[in-house]
Formats: C-alpha cells, structure tokens, sequence
C-alpha cells in the first residue's frame, strides 16, 4: 500500500473568493474517498471513479450534479476513463440524462469496442446497463440556471473565458462564471495507473460541443509504463494541444511530473494559446498539479499525508 | 507553386481484390481536384477540404455518399479538418444528414468557438449554415446496405476486422466489409499545411460511436512548423495511440515523414495492438504514405507527377 498515490482537481480557473471553501472541501473529500478504495485493495479503476463520483456528486463542480447550462440552456455532459494497465479507455459525450458520467465511460470501457459514444446512443447504453437514469433538470442547480442567464448575454461564451492568446484577459473571467471540470489519477498497489476526468463543459456552449475532457490524450491519458494525467482549463485548446499526452511524452523522455506539466502549459500557451491545468502521477508514484490560470483546487493523498491547494504555490499539509 | 504537395488515402484495410481498381482511380481522381485548387492558388485548406469532398462523394469509399451502417442501420459520420496556419480545427461526429461532413467541419472551424461537435447539435448548425442536407438513406450504397445484412451475424463488428494484437487476424478481415476512411493533407504555395479525414465509421458499430476521425492527434494533425498528417485504420486503437499527433511528435524530433509514420505505426501495434496508416507531409515538402494493413489508396501530386499505390511498397509513377 506504501507505493499508492492518488490525486484529484475541481477545475483550473478563476475560482471566485465565494467558492474557494467549498472547492477545497470538496476535493479533499474526494482525495479521501478515492483513497479508501485504494487502501482496501481496489485497483487504480475504481479508485479514479469513486474520487470523481465525489465530485460529480458534489454541486460546488461543473460536473454531474452542477453542471452548467448549453446555450439552449441543457445539461450536456462528457466523461473519460483510462486503464493504464491494459491501455483502455472508454468516453462520453453530450450525455444529459446519466447522473455519473464516468461509470458510463467506464461502462464503455469494459462492455464494448468503443472508446466514445456520444448523445442518444451513449445514454440508450446507460439504460442497457442500469446506470442511474436521472432528469437533466435534476443535475442543475440554482447557480448554474442564474449564470446561464447572466451568460445569455454574452455572445462569445468561450472565447471570453480563457482562451487565446491574451493570457491577461484569460485572468479575468465574467465573475461567477464556472466551468471547473473534475479529474482523478491514481497509482494503485499493484502499481497500476489509471485516470478520470467529467465535466458539464462551458456554460453556453452549443448543444452538441464536446470539448477535450472525453478525447483520449486531451483530457487524460493513462500508461502504467510512464503515468497518468488528468487536465482542465480551455477545452478548445487542450484539445489542439494533445495536452495529456505531451505530458507523457514528456516523462516518457526522462522529465519530473512538475518539469513534464509545466512544460506541457508552456507549449500549449505558446502553440495555441490558452490556459489550463493538469494533476500528474508517474510509475514511481512522483505527483503534481500544475497550472496556468489563477486557481485549481487540488488534492493529494500519499503515505498517510493530505496535500492540497487552490492558489499558485500553495501546498497544505495535513495527516490523513 | 513548385513547393506544392498534396496527398489523399482511401481508407487503410484490407481492400477486396474487387475494389482495387476502383479505390485506386478514386484516390487518382481526388489528388487531381485538390491539385487543381492549388494550382490556382487556394488555401491547403481548401485544396484538403476539395480532395476529401471528391472522396465523399465517390461511393466506393466510406464517407459521405458510400457510409457504412450502424448497428441499428443508420449512417453516422465523423469528420475532422485543421489549419496548420492558425492552429485551427473543426470537426463533427455522428451526423446523418450533411451530405459532405467535411464542409461542416471547415465551418465548424471558422464559425464557432468550438473543436467538436456531435448529432443533432451539429446537424443543426449544418442546417443554419446552410450546407446540404440530404436524406441519410440517399447515403446507403447497396453494397453498404448488404454489407450490413452480413454484418448483422456478427457480435464483434470491430475487433473481427484488425484490431487487437493479432496482426494474422488483422489481416483476415470478412470479405466485402469496408471500413475505407478518407483523408487528405496538403503544403500550398505559401508554406501553409492543412489535413482533413471523413469516414462513415465501421460497419456495425453502436449508434453514437465516434471513432479517431474526428479527434486532433488521432485522425489527423496540421501544424505549419511541422508538417500535416491524416490516418486510416482501426479507430479505437489509434484514438489510444494518439497516431496523427505522435508522427508529428516524431518529425519535430528530427525524423523524415517516412521514418515518423513506420515508428508512429509500430509503437501503435505495439502498445495497444491494431493496424492502420497514415499520409505525411513535412514542412519542406517530403511526403510518404504508410500502413500496416494489408492494403491502402493512396494518391499523390509534387512537381507535375503523380504518385499512387495500394499493395505494400507499390509506386506508380505518372506524368499529370
């Protein structure tokens, strides 16, 4: 069990001063519960679903129940999974009636010889399977309905968030405007390393978008030969940026999990620009959390010691 | 125009003795249209977005007009099309009606804030965009219709055809199931790369399933400082493989396109099993086709010649 690590985010943004509690909360909770799994001998797997079902369920994140709202003012949702141990993964888009997304990813995973299903078809999956079946309404909260109708009035919701270039301007959201979506990677007993990453996207994004948290190698990626990545930030650019897998490529060719994530942002900003943030585990059970916009609320759990933070530079240590 | 290059695939399987000829003058045919626009001085992104257009159109191959059925027997297209200029991309997954899904990749790309989107969602700015929408059954070849009735007795429509690592297997797929994605890359006369890939998806396959087509750094990558890449093959594999995005990883390291695909091909079968192929462009112009399949179209135009093949170290060799 010494070797067992696990860490997870609530999203890399310009968390307001009101959700900076219960942000740091929230994925404490979650590091805590990904990590009993662990500690009872559950693989990497179940360890990365368990800490982001937390999150999911947890309303203070833009995933699952807290989702945030399309333009047409809908819960659409996208979830990942990675296995590092035999190198699958399983994927959903646009899903807006499945109450945890990622057990429908890993539902895909294990049960078919897909990697993505998207809208309609992944959710008559859902059903097959006896997944939770819930009400879109039900996932959205009364924040998420008031910051879709402040975003109404914007026009280019994503582009006013943290894209392009202007990293100055990526600094300086439409107040209370979230889209924190919510990851876990894990390093398991037996040294296996597996990742998760669920989010509700962007509020008012078009229907039908889906962003990089399902695309393997954007919003994850999990190899038990070099670790697992789980990213956030601006999902337009991650996905051009192939921002999980540069980052293990990036270890692949000797770097630290912090040299490999750092670098990871730099080249995205300077490649494509936009700004974000990813937690990181090597085979040797190294971690980080890195990132490049104002905040990201993040735990970690290793050897019987919680870490965690929300600002740049920001470590909290506290005795499990 | 004398550093122009263009080159288009025709989908990366084993192709029935039946369909050489007729996969081996489309490729020809559609190398020549996206010539053509580059002669007269248009966008490697248009001169992609021409060729790929001529293979949708072309029943003999797996996209647009000739799509394969999903399980439930309907057509769902994936699309994906990028600006190496800009670092631009846009794609779509999923949708029945748009008659070419390229188009609305490109459109996509230049009128949203968005890299993907899915269904309905799409379909719809398909509509507003006003691009050609069409009855999905007009799509249904009655090659594409039969395939499907043979098709229906088999559990396993994915991992019969190449996947795994069973390369033997991989080379034994059912006779007459096509599975021929599309794909085009090309260098204008102003130094700029772009890629485009289309498909129909994979016989069988459930409703909602995305494969790599879509997907920046799967089905294709386009990057000015580079080079451009589109890929061909067992979809879910390639997703995990990250091929498109780790053959440009590879010719940022130094290596010819040719040396970047073989390696970018082995270490996909290697890791997480599967076959496929690729079309490369690099920055000076350099360009090869490769594949792990037992066969692939492919078609290319530099310096007023044209180059084809489809059996494993085949070039012909023609004057324009």
């Amino acid at each position: 069990m010494e070797k067992c690590v696990l860490i997870v985010h609530g999203g890399a943004w310009a968390i307001p001063d009101n959700r900076i509690d219960g942000s740091l909360e929230g994925v404490e909770i979650a590091a805590r519960e990904g990590w009993k799994q662990l500690m009872q001998g559950a693989s990497a797997v179940t360890a990365v679903q368990t800490a982001v079902n937390s999150l999911e369920d947890n309303p203070v994140f833009d995933a699952g129940y807290g989702s945030v709202l399309t333009d047409s003012g809908e819960v659409e949702m996208d979830a990942l999974i990675m296995d590092g141990k035999a190198m699958r993964s399983g994927a959903v888009g646009a899903v807006s009636c499945v109450k945890n997304p990622v057990d429908l990813a890993r539902h895909v995973m294990e049960n078919t010889d897909h990697t993505l299903l998207v809208g309609k078809g992944a959710e008559r999956q859902a059903i097959l399977a006896g997944l939770e079946i819930v009400e879109p309404e039900s996932l959205v909260t009364p924040e998420g309905r008031e910051e879709w109708e402040t975003y109404k009035q914007y026009k280019s919701a994503v582009s006013s968030l943290f894209s392009g270039r202007d990293k100055e301007k990526a600094k300086e959201p439409e107040p209370g405007i979230g889209h924190d979506t919510v990851g876990c990677v894990a390093l398991d007993a037996k040294g296996n390393i597996a990742c998760a990453t669920s989010t509700g996207g962007i509020t008012g994004k078009m229907p039908g978008r889906v962003g990089d948290t399902p695309l393997v190698g954007a919003g994850g990626y999990a190899d038990n030969q070099v670790g697992g990545v789980s990213t956030t930030g601006h999902g337009e650019s991650i996905t051009k940026a192939c921002l999980a897998y540069t980052a293990v490529i990036n270890m692949e060719q000797g770097m630290s999990p912090s040299d490999a994530g750092k670098k990871a942002l730099e080249g995205m900003m300077s490649k494509v620009g936009g700004a974000g943030g990813l937690i990181i585990i090597n085979k040797s059970g190294e971690w980080t959390a890195e990132f490049s916009t104002e905040r990201m609320a993040w735990a970690a759990i290793k050897e019987n010691t919680l870490y965690s933070g929300i600002h740049p530079g920001q470590i909290k240590e506290n005795n499990l």
